[in-house]
């Protein structure tokens, strides 16, 4: 073990996630299975098994698409049905081009079609949507699982969005209990006695960037342990932190 | 160990990093005091040191600044010399606004001031720029790696950007040599038979953010192993393939 190594633990056999099903104890046994948990782990599990297990899917049958919606789908490749749940699920629409929308979630994350998702959902019957408060999700799991460790693990629940300039979607965290999402380096003296003026780096993002590379799309691994990184606890972290305060965003 | 465990080891004791030293002997050394090499691994390196070994550095003492960037320098807090050194360094200006530049350097890559930096160089005396060529430098440290341990690490060279929409900056690659940058499960059918319509991860992107959890800002590791990720060995692998292409990006 080499000092300050960080380990990252696939938590394998969850299986199938359904509406209701207790998620802390489906956790925990994954967590036992993988030797259980150490004090300063992070727990960093995807949105899709979240949004299950609260039942956050629906049934685009039931769905009524707007007029809006049927000329977004006429633009695209996905149909009105789809697109109708992606307008409700929507704040704002960033940019909209050839039926692609990027969209302000109602959370206020930007990504495409607001996290609505076709996979992985009994095989594309249901849409998943994004958990209705993913910070809260986050801590209920955080408490659940303190209640039976003695102590409480962080938690970031996470999706893949993509991004500006950058080829490919990466993992960000979107819920996040129990740490500080942004390490800041502001004011604080480098090596040569420099003080860094602006270095404020998203560390839940990198938590859950890490994760993703053993949980993969089709692996059946919907969560992770990451053990060894020295996070800052901070009872008040919330993914909103994540969020460019738009006054201070060139880009919008 | 858990199966599909990945572990992330910092590179200690690489100490100061000078003009014209052999990088690949320096890192050699951080790594066989950390165990060593074993196939399969990925060797993560901050952009500083790579440029500080290719004497990417400039005395802005040198620099006679242009009108525009003694304008840009009014706007903001740094210094005409500083803005004319980054002006070089850039092939377009993405966003200006208080002397904030977001611009895409001649690599390709969008990110704050093309990534010249004040820190971590002589107590601010100097300014670094970006390597030339990032994966050509991942290049020869893989061949010169390959060539003492009889196998070839990947190779990532990084730096941390900030990006749209998200507060805090991530660590990201800029230089890659012998792994795909991106992983694509486009057409790929999940667990339910629903085949996938379109997911790229970049993963590239992802053990750069991992790695950067282990090395910090202050803590003098510019560098880690990252071992245990089955990434795809492609020897055309180039971190221009996660510059998104301009006709597909909503953004530009």
């Amino acid at each position: 073990m080499t000092q300050g190594e960080i380990r990252i633990l696939p938590l394998h056999g969850i299986g199938e996630v359904q509406p209701g099903d207790d998620l802390a104890a489906i956790l925990a046994a994954a967590i036992d299975r993988a030797g259980g948990l150490t004090p300063g782990d992070i727990l960093v599990v995807t949105q899709k098994i979240v949004s299950k297990a609260e039942g956050r899917l629906i049934d685009p049958a039931t769905v009524e698409p707007s007029p809006f919606a049927y000329q977004i789908a006429r633009a695209g490749k996905k149909d009105a049905r789809y697109q109708e749940v992606v307008l409700r699920e929507s704040k704002r629409i960033v940019k909209m081009a050839n039926g692609v929308l990027i969209t302000e979630t109602h959370h206020g994350f930007v990504c495409a079609n607001s996290g609505v998702d076709e996979s992985n959902v009994d095989g594309g019957r249901r849409l998943s949507l994004l958990p209705v408060d993913p910070d809260a999700s986050a801590a209920r799991l955080r408490e659940a699982l303190a209640a039976r460790y003695h102590h409480a693990p962080a938690v970031i629940i996470t999706d893949t969005f993509g991004r500006p300039w950058r080829e490919g979607q990466v993992n960000v965290a979107i819920g996040v209990a129990g740490m500080a999402p942004l390490r800041d380096f502001a004011g604080i003296e480098d090596h040569y006695g420099y003080t860094m003026q602006a270095t404020l780096i998203a560390v839940a993002d990198e938590v859950a960037a890490a994760a993703e590379l053993v949980m993969g799309k089709i692996d059946r691994v919907p969560a992770a342990i990451l053990r060894g990184y020295q996070y800052e606890p901070v009872e008040t972290g919330t993914a909103r932190q994540l969020i460019r305060d738009p006054r201070f965003d060139l880009f919008r």
